[in-house]
Parts: structure tokens; sequence; C-alpha cells
């Protein structure tokens, strides 16, 4: 047998929990059923290749994000995107620094480029300061920087006075800020695309807009950079009735206001009641928390409960994060979780 | 401004027409609209995210193309699994062997993936012969050799028993057919995956099954070839709304064969009446015929009455692809192409 190559041999696929389940808190999806009812695919060709520059999707985001569409470039997923970009850029065993802990496909990402993967280990209580930051930088100049803002899975967060700090000492690198989260609390730093020009800042429809099933990543950068990377996209990148669809909840934004209201409000909610069941719990800008708890096998126990949250515990010991779902949702994990409390005696 | 990789900077975008136009005839497109009344999205839920193993869609596969699910991974368009599966195998530098000529993205993928790509020149008729293909793979000893059977944009065909020779005699390399028109025509080597565990079978839903707008790809190989290739592919790397689309179509594969009926037919009429025009017509096994013609800018001159071709004349002098469409499309092609030729008298 012909093996792939010696440095992809030991991925381990990326885990997907396909376990029953009455609520599920374990991915950090959205919770609005807005399309359902009002999906109008009449015109949907599906013989028809899709837009490859997704034009009309492209001109409803830039007006959300506040640029131009010009500065976007849309993929099937921010996972395209980012592989599509470090590729682009890094030659053979070029740096790639993230964090740690931090989205665990960053590194998987650098591995498939073939790139060298320089992590940087978090501070006190999971957060990340910007001297250590650029001190590491500058030890390294590694050719790319991915700093997930807020951070997933901790839920920690740079300000954008921070974030601007970092941009000044990094300009001889592609600074890629993933804002999967940032709806949730936070400021974006789209509009500092206009004065670095190695700023790429990456958006998601996965989780303010609760379409994560449609896979759609946005990259916004320098429309210099856009026009370089449009060389290196895969053309139909974006599939055609994710484009559609997607298209129709532009017309729907007051429900997803609506929808992060609600987010904020729980979050607050789900908190306080963590804080009362005597969890460690960190704070949080995002759609998920996360705690640290000395239940053995915590996730497993919520899980024979039909109630899926994420396991953290290989990479950092008693950890769990817990996504934000509706109102019912969240209740029935607490009571759960209440439940498994008692049991644990 | 920091640039991309230097082998990256001369890449073309694919070009993609967006004219206007009564007839599509220019990206061999299928041309059934069985599905718009059909859909049934009642339990498409767009906040969670897809199926990463897509299960159900694979059984479907399975079923159809004859072999198990276990010998099958999804993409997001065969771009997504051809683009993924010679990173996984190659190292820099290392050679793809691909035709002239053929589909144009293949020296895209191996110019992302920091590959050398050795392209051998059809001979008669822009056909391959078999006994040239392994004297230059002999030569040359190529990681990788992509054969797209039948080919594109020739209409060209190598028989499973010619497949089977190239076979015998490429056993230390991985052997990509890209079947996207197979069924218009032609014998299948999937069964043959059973015999050559370095042979993948790349299969499309965007040609006969006339759902290009989904981009959903195949990649069809020994169970311990998709292994391999499961560590190495994006989690979530095909949108759940494409999944249960097409999972719909494999309750209609009736409707899928009348429709491949009807394209042979058509072809054989367009063939005929080309013919009477006095084109050069080539042999096909696809939904596209392949013309020769000296009247000068053709593509163009259909373009302004709304016909839409693909001009292939920079790579290829003189020559053009016209897609088979529906009745009607065809004849109004048809139609056009006589008003085009007595204009250029």
């Amino acid at each position: 047998m012909i093996n792939i190559k010696k440095n992809l041999r030991d991925i381990v696929p990326y885990r997907v929990n396909d376990k029953p389940y009455k609520v599920k808190l374990d991915a950090n999806e959205g919770c609005n059923y807005m399309l359902n009812s009002k999906l109008n695919l009449d015109n949907f060709k599906p013989q028809l290749y899709p837009d490859s520059d997704a034009k009309q999707l492209r001109e409803n985001m830039a007006k959300y994000y506040g640029c131009k569409m010009e500065n976007i470039l849309v993929g099937n997923g921010s996972s395209e995107l980012l592989l599509t970009t470090i590729n682009a850029f890094c030659d053979i065993d070029e740096k790639v620094m993230t964090f740690e802990p931090s989205f665990s496909m960053y590194p998987i990402y650098c591995k498939l480029s073939n790139l060298k993967n320089l992590t940087i280990k978090s501070e006190n209580n999971y957060s990340f300061s910007v001297d250590n930051i650029i001190k590491r930088y500058e030890e390294n100049k590694p050719k790319v920087i991915i700093i997930c803002n807020p951070n997933n899975p901790t839920g920690s967060y740079l300000k954008k006075k921070e974030i601007n700090k970092i941009l000044d000492k990094t300009k001889q690198s592609i600074v890629i800020i993933d804002e999967a989260y940032i709806e949730f609390g936070g400021e974006s730093a789209v509009d500092l695309i206009n004065n670095y020009e190695n700023l790429i800042v990456m958006r998601t429809l996965s989780k303010a807009f609760g379409l994560a099933g449609l896979r759609i990543g946005a990259l916004i950068s320098s429309e210099k950079m856009i026009e370089n990377l449009w060389k290196v996209k895969l053309p139909y990148n974006l599939n055609s009735v994710s484009q559609l669809i997607a298209n129709q909840t532009f017309d729907n934004l007051e429900i997803i206001k609506q929808h992060i209201k609600m987010i904020k409000e729980e979050r607050k909610k789900v908190m306080d009641l963590l804080k009362e069941l005597e969890f460690k719990v960190y704070p949080s800008m995002t759609n998920f928390i996360m705690i640290k708890s000395d239940i053995k096998n915590l996730a497993e126990k919520l899980e024979n409960k039909q109630v899926l949250i994420r396991d953290f515990t290989k990479d950092i010991e008693d950890h769990y994060r817990i996504s934000i779902g509706r109102k019912e949702d969240n209740d029935y994990m607490i009571k759960k979780l209440w439940e498994v409390k008692n049991e644990d005696r």
C-alpha cells in the first residue's frame, strides 16, 4: 500500500459526536429556527454551477461587516479559507504561530500545509497577554499568526486596543484574527483592514447566524490581499444553495439581533447558576462557557442523560465547554447538571 | 505588501462566464429541473453542523456506484477531493502526470500543492494511446497520474481493458481516474478498486445528476485508502443542505436514467447536424462535443446571439466545446450556428 506523507500519518480525524441527545450544547451552534418556514427556493437551479464570485452574498456581507465587497472572499467554512491562506503565503517548514488552548484545527491546517506550528501557551486563567505575544513573535518571526478572538474554547478576549498593539509590532507577517464568535461580545477588528494590509479577519455564518449546516466563512482584508488570494481559491468553492439561503437571512437581521440579545441574557443566567452549583466559571464573550469541575467524567454522565457538552479534559484537566442554547435547552442542562452533582456526592 | 508564494503568483483564476444568455451550453451542466417541485426541506436544520461522515449520502452512493460506503469519501466537489489527495501523497516537487488537453484545473491543483506537473500531449485527433502513457510513465515515474475518462474537453475515451493495462504497469503510483462524465458512455473502473489498491475513481453529481450547484464529488477507492484520506479531509467538508437534496435525488434514479438517454439521443442528433454544417466533429462519450471550426471568434459570435459555448481556441487552435442540453436548447444553438455560418460567408 502506498501511504500518505509521513508528517500526515498521525493526524487524528476531528472527533464528531453523534450520540443521541435531547439537548445539544457541544458545538457552539446557533439555536434559531427562523429559516425553516421562510425558505424560498423557487429560483434555485441545482443544475447550474454556483456563482463562483458569490457577488450577492459578498454585497450583503459587506453591508453587514462594514466594508466593501472587494474586501471579502467567501469559502466553504472558515476552514477552507484558513487553509488556502496559510498555503498561499508559507513555504514548506515556515512558522505559523497559534495559541494554546485555542481552536484545535489550526495545528492540523499547519500540518496539512507542511508548516511548523509554534504554539504559545496561555497564562493566568487561560488568557493571553499582549506583551508575551509580542515577545514570542519577535523571538520567532513566524510568517503567519492566527489569533482566535474571542478565543475558543476559553472565551477569553483581546480588546481592540490590544489587537492594535499587536498589529503595530507584526507588520512583517500575515495576522489572521478569527472572529467566529465576535457577535456575542467585543469589538470587531474589521475596520483595521484599512490601516494594516497584512491583517485578515475571519467571520462565519455558523455561529450568530445559526447557519453551521451551510458552511459559510468570510475572509475580510485589503483589496490587494483579496486579489492575491483570489488566484488560489478553488472555483465554485461555495455551493449555490448555501449562497441562496444565506442571502435570505440578511433580510432578517432583526431576528439575528434578537437571537444575540437572548444568548447574552441566557449566558449571564447560566453563568450565575453554574457558580451557584460551585463550578469554576471563566469569563465569556461568546455563545459558550468554559467551566472547571472535579466531577469525574462529567461530560459522559451528562451524555447518559442526553445532554451533550464538550469534553476538554484531555487537553485541559477537568475542563468542559458548554454552549448557550435556547432557554429551554439551558434550563434542561442545568437541571441535569444538578442531578449529576447530587448523584456524585 | 507581503505577497503570496512565488510559484502561485502567475495563476490565472478559472474563468467563469457570466454573460447574459438564452441558452447555456458552455459548462457541461445538466438540464433536468426535476428537483424544484419536489424538494423537501422540512427536516432541514440549518443551525446544526453537517454530518461530517455524510453517512446517508455515502450509503446511497454505494448502492448506485456498486461498492461499499467504506469505499467512499465525499467532498465539496471533486476539486476538494483531488487537491486533498495529491497533497496527502506528494512531497514538495514530486511529479504528477496529467494529459493535454484535459481538465484545466489539474495543473492548478499541482501548483497549489507545490508539485511538478508533467503533461503528456495527445496524439491523433486528441486521443491518448495506452502504450505512450505507459512509456512516459516508466520514463518519469510520477507519484500520481490523473486521467480524465472520458476526457474533458475532447470527449475521447479509454476502454476498460486499456485502463486495466495502464493499472498493471503503474502500481508504484496513485492512479486517479476522473469519471465525471462516465454516465454518458463507457464503462466505469469502480469495480477495479478491488484489484488495485492504488486506484482512485472520482465521480460527481454535477453532470448526469444535474446538481452542479450543490458541489458534490465522490472519491472511490480501497477501504485502506479511504481510511488514510479520512485523516486529511477537513471536517464538515460537505454542507448539510447539499447532502439533504442529493439524498432525495437517489429516490429518482429513473428520471436520471431518462435524462441520460435523452442526452445520448440529442448528442447523436446534434453531431449529425454539426457535420451537416461542415464542422469537424470529434467522437464523444460525454454530454458535450468538441468541434473544430475556422469561423473566427465563433464563441463570441454565438454569445452575441445569447448562446454560450466554451471557447478553447487559446489552448487548441480553432476548437470549441458545446454542451448537450435539452432538445429546445440544442435546436436553438444549431439555429444560431446556422445564422453565424451564413453571416460569415
